[in-house]
């Protein structure tokens, strides 16, 4: 049987792009696939009372600066070295992640990601301005105009509302959360358990 | 030079106990050892605005039951079957914390943090009530009581603030905390990367 890690994605947190880059190294060891299945942070933060670390923990002292430390500490031992923070952050990332729906429909869904991931988390663009994002997709070799007005098709809307709310009954209220099987792993620390479990389950 | 994992330790949270007995195999394989640092919890909270999670996420969905399975992953990785969650939970350990001030003083410091950590998450005795921790303690093999009486001395109460008021002047804002050298690391699901600086350190 085909191992699948499914991995319930946004843009939104830099936590995304490190997770995204570290599991090929997962894929090439354990032969499993990732199957990111687009879900709103917004939309889970809403259904769950959860808010970002950098807000929840903003008045306690030291615990942001470690997950600075944390996060620094992951790029390194995965060798992430064209990482930037976005100055822009944080993002609404709600049309980008339409986006992702409608880049399903087109079978094009690891590209728009990679594109996506790369023009924000890369190269510091504000990709929660339409235009930019329409402008990073052309060059990318998307029709970016088309993908940004597809955005508004009721349908793409009600689709990335569904795949929100079924995670956050399924438990999540998190990005990256990772599903393999009924088992879930939320945050980039647990990336090992992760290749673990996928061993396990072979 | 022997290599040394500095532990941050407070007995009032489950996670103490789950990696005390957790880094038994890493100081096993690497051969470090542990130079537990009694530091009072409450006291951390107080000067970083902290709280434990069990409150802090307690309104978000899915968060804390979350927290739960992992625990329970760490228990069963560890083979750790003896643990049993304290029904007098959360349970103040200033006393117990004081305590261990005064056996550090006799150089009985990792055996009064057996006895005590097995009374409080092996026993479910209700460790915060002094007679409930002088018969735990005389029970093995210590003069409880006079243990007890030593706690209020105010030299023994000043160590323990000054230990932990240093801490957070070092970052630390929650227990278990770890430090390899100057390299700092919070939270049981931290251990693998404690005993990863121990190897590269060496």
């Amino acid at each position: 049987m085909a191992k699948t890690i499914e991995f319930i994605f946004d843009f939104a947190s830099p936590n995304a792009y490190m997770t995204y880059k570290a599991l090929a190294g997962v894929c090439e060891r354990t032969g499993a696939t990732v199957n990111y299945n687009p879900c709103l942070l917004g939309g889970i933060f809403k259904l769950t009372g959860n808010q970002a670390p950098f807000i929840s923990f903003a008045e306690v002292r030291g615990k942001n600066e470690y997950n600075r430390l944390e996060s620094e500490r992951f790029l390194k031992k995965h060798q992430l070295n064209a990482f930037k923070m976005n100055p822009n952050f944080p993002m609404n990332t709600v049309s980008l992640m339409r986006g992702l729906i409608v880049a399903e429909e087109m079978d094009r869904k690891v590209e728009y990601i990679d594109t996506v991931l790369t023009a924000m988390w890369e190269n510091e663009e504000n990709m929660g301005d339409a235009d930019v994002a329409a402008r990073a997709l052309t060059a990318a070799g998307f029709d970016g105009a088309a993908i940004v007005e597809k955005t508004q098709d009721p349908a793409i809307k009600q689709k990335l509302m569904d795949n929100t709310s079924a995670a956050v009954e399924r438990g999540v209220f998190g990005i990256p959360t990772f599903f393999v099987g009924d088992e879930m792993f939320f945050g980039k620390e647990r990336i090992g358990q992760v290749e673990e479990e996928l061993m396990a389950s072979a």
